[in-house]
């Protein structure tokens, strides 16, 4: 169940409900004498936070570093860093209490847990991902340092706007680059890079695939179309990316590449069939601020994520060779 | 470094290079009483064995159990499981020495190990996923206990024969259905069901892409075509499944659905431009026994990874609730 | 690095530097549905705030409950719990900022480091027992249900009054009895009862020692004087516990007693030789507050770290048969 | 439960019987280009296999490296070790099948199993510590790199003819010292290098107490006593080493010294009283080869277990700066 924590050296634990006291994350492995602020966090986490447009909660969402940092720079202990919750309103949630809403998780937390916090989600809650984005910040600021830097960009399909007046919802797809790379990194057989990379986007609520490189249409290629052949004499450069930038789970230096799916959110304010806690049908609309698409605010939770697996595996790689 | 095992309680190491004395594989933390013979691992091994007309090296592959279990029961001590390398053919190999095959691990192992053992991919080689089968066989028996059952089928793009007369490779997709699950396995938030499986899926050498249930097609669809609904009054039945049975990262007792797209081998007959060690291009004949589609072959395999991160799943629930 | 988390299923996280923000843990793997309050806490807490007799920093070390506990009840999901640093004079240290006092962590955490929080110790400072004493106290409610119980007692080497008006400190052994446990609990081969608890307790701070039952006596004794032999029949009752109610790595169902010995706080008030930073000799006199003797302060520190180990081994114990 | 692996970075999982097929380790994490042959194994393995005079089963104990070297040369994969059993004689266990002999495991193995292998210990033999010092060879070759040597000794409490004589055994002490070693190895808070050093002793099956520098000793000084002073100007070169070459977890470049305390084998030959598995009462002699004093096979085990913490925590080094 200890299944809070992320990653192997560069090790991440988040904590907190929607409706609790507070978020948080604890980062146990950075290296020390990194520089570090408060101001580090609050850019990427302002990325997170939703436009007025977005119909979603807003919140200032001011963190605080508790620990592991002095003087302007990392001690190599712990870095504990919280935002308090503000602005709830956990009376939309009350009516919703015995109701296991529809493409949620409260019927599963149910079913694992047999108690759950029903307020916005409780833990399933997509902020969540808000500690995510704060403990990438410092894997980011950790990675610039070797020249990687990771951007990634959302694709929606069809308008915000259409949907919102549907009371509808939206998904679409984030495709993610990362770049600056040398050859070596990702820790093969299990934790092949990709492997790490696709657990930790999968790790994202909505998120329902990924591939890399060509990815599913490579399914469909022939082996001499899909095979990334060298592109000029004396040096590693490639003609193609096919393989998106990993070969036997290790990067091959080329841009890393990926895309994953986030499916539209389940809240929606149609009115919907639903089960109770009893196994009976109700009909319910789901009130409360929800995001009519997620995705632009999941891009920077993307980024976080594989902020994650390769500050991870940057200080794996220290050990490859004698 | 230390990425040659996979799980939390049911833990499994794999070892071995293709060309070295022999492949295996360490299971701890199968809880004891559980039947097992060398005959419940031969009859998975069989099924990953290719026949004599996919062209690639045929192994009797017999394996032998070392531990862990007596008089036909496991011990709850390490189960260990070897299986010999005999019909290798290293000599086909000695003149790539120095060259990096397009599509293969070869130059990402040097990058990162500066040193590899370059007999037919060495550990980086398909032949790894021997010991994969090896240990999802005794994952599958303790799941058969609980009723779980992991079936996966191959669907591939073109004929085989055409394509070895190409001297090309082909890939293809290989579909998951893991039946016969109660609700509630599953460790979020890093842990989920699905970034598990995921993680097991793609550390399969040739995987560049999975998909749970309506997957890359959900990030197209409208929350209202998303959402799976009740289907019957009292009781927990849906009218679809496009969650692919996994809510926020827990099962919900439908059954799991998942694709994964497998790329075409990249060793072909044809000839190719590839890297020697020092950058410069030079042209290649792969010999050697190789799969024209590796596809068939792998379903076994994502089996055994599904089974290995199922039963780990079943373990880590039991301390779900006080 | 990562090495501010312990356990496997009951898993703790601490950070916190003594003058830095706040101290607190992250604990991940509680089960859900367990009864537990503020209350619970800081009741434990008070067993570690030092009396003014002692002379050490007095701190209302007031809890908060972050996270994972909803309606009184834990959810499952991870209980994050912080105390702020208040009280704290930093100026007592600034004179010490480069120089490595005797007995301390100073100059092995700028060597690991390159750098370190200078006041009071930062995150060496026993301060950080706080935080297992929060995660031991949750540790406690769980184990309470299966009727486990934890007692420690200090037995102190001479008075505390006379190495005060020395200007010195003393030592002591803490002796720790388990009870109510049934047979079964621990991990062979390296995860065993013994070496977790060894470990648990020699990770704090001032602890140079630690026997099991009867210890290093044990060495000293014949096979025929050490085994513990059967009291009555019809039963599995013991004569003797030299064995401290663990063999093989694994609970025999007697009580597990240990003992641990303490070292002198190395701060002293009176005058002594210690490096500076570039290795020249100074005379220092160490201000500020400091312990006399930590050994009765310990004594909770000791219970919660036991109580961490059994907790974890508890859940552990679950998926030991089929 | 899956506890049969030691290490983060330098990683080890052992397996095998006592009268199993064979015993073995897997040693995952090892850095590549390692100059290793089976030969450096051989010698350490030679150092645990008795001397007739001992009296116990005398193998040939042959390692075979089945993975991970490749022309004499680590791969960075995982290397795996195996030993196969020879020379068992079961039959002397056939007759203890359903006693629980006093002083061993095979009452708790039962209570934790409810299984378990009777003959010779199964796996709580300690035949099990073969494995580990295979292991060790390869961790002391890695160690040796960085000048790093591991030695310990017995101090074993009176004549090993006398103790054979009556029937009975006898325990001991062995001492470790660890050279060589540069200051900042360790990961405070829980993985202090001193709190991994006491997992791993006590893990050995007959430990009952570690002690680091002083020890128990220093329980019983002052503060000005223990505390451990500068010696010259100029460096860092301390007149004492109370602290046993560790503050703090982390090492101060000083030797590291510890004592271990082993109870005497509670295989003897003397009549005792047993109970079997029905819980009566019943009267034994045990027969087999059994060492009279296991303390100097242990010395060998002591090393192999500090060298795979030290390897261990020399990569984990790597990663703690920027």
């Amino acid at each position: 169940m200890a299944a809070n924590t992320f990653g192997e050296l560069f090790r991440v634990t988040t904590f907190g409900e929607s409706h609790g006291p507070a978020m948080g994350c604890v980062i146990d492995g950075c290296p020390a004498g990194l520089e570090l602020s408060v101001n580090d966090i609050e850019a990427e986490l302002a990325r997170r936070r939703p436009g007025a447009a977005y119909g979603s909660r807003d919140e200032s969402d001011k963190p605080e570093i508790l620990s592991g940092v002095f003087e302007g720079k990392t001690l190599g202990s712990p870095i504990a860093i919280i935002v308090r919750n503000e602005n709830q309103n956990s009376k939309d949630y009350e009516e919703l209490k015995d109701i296991y809403r529809p493409g949620h998780a409260d019927f599963t937390w149910d079913a694992k847990f047999g108690f759950r916090d029903y307020r916005g989600g409780g833990r399933s809650s997509g902020r969540e991902t808000l500690c995510r984005v704060a403990a990438g910040a410092v894997a980011k600021k950790l990675l610039s340092l070797k020249g990687i830097k990771i951007n990634a960009c959302a694709d929606i399909n069809g308008s915000i706007e259409e949907a919102r007046s549907d009371n509808d919802s939206i998904g679409g797809i984030v495709s993610c680059q990362i770049s600056g790379l040398s050859a070596g990194l990702g820790e093969p057989v299990f934790d092949k890079l990709d492997a790490r990379l696709a657990a930790a986007i999968l790790s994202i609520g909505a998120c329902k695939g990924i591939e890399f490189g060509a990815g599913f249409a490579a399914s469909q290629m022939k082996g001499s179309e899909n095979n990334d052949l060298p592109a000029n004499e004396g040096g590693f450069q490639y003609a193609t990316n096919n393989a998106g930038g990993i070969l036997g789970g290790i990067s091959t230096g080329q841009d890393i590449v990926f895309k994953a799916a986030f499916k539209p959110t389940p809240s929606i304010g149609k009115k919907q069939k639903a089960y109770d806690k009893d196994g009976n049908i109700r009909e319910i609309e789901i009130k409360g601020r929800h995001d009519v698409c997620i995705v632009p605010r999941v891009v920077v939770v993307v980024e976080a994520m594989a902020a994650l697996v390769l500050a991870d595996s940057l200080l794996l790689s220290y050990s490859s060779k004698k």
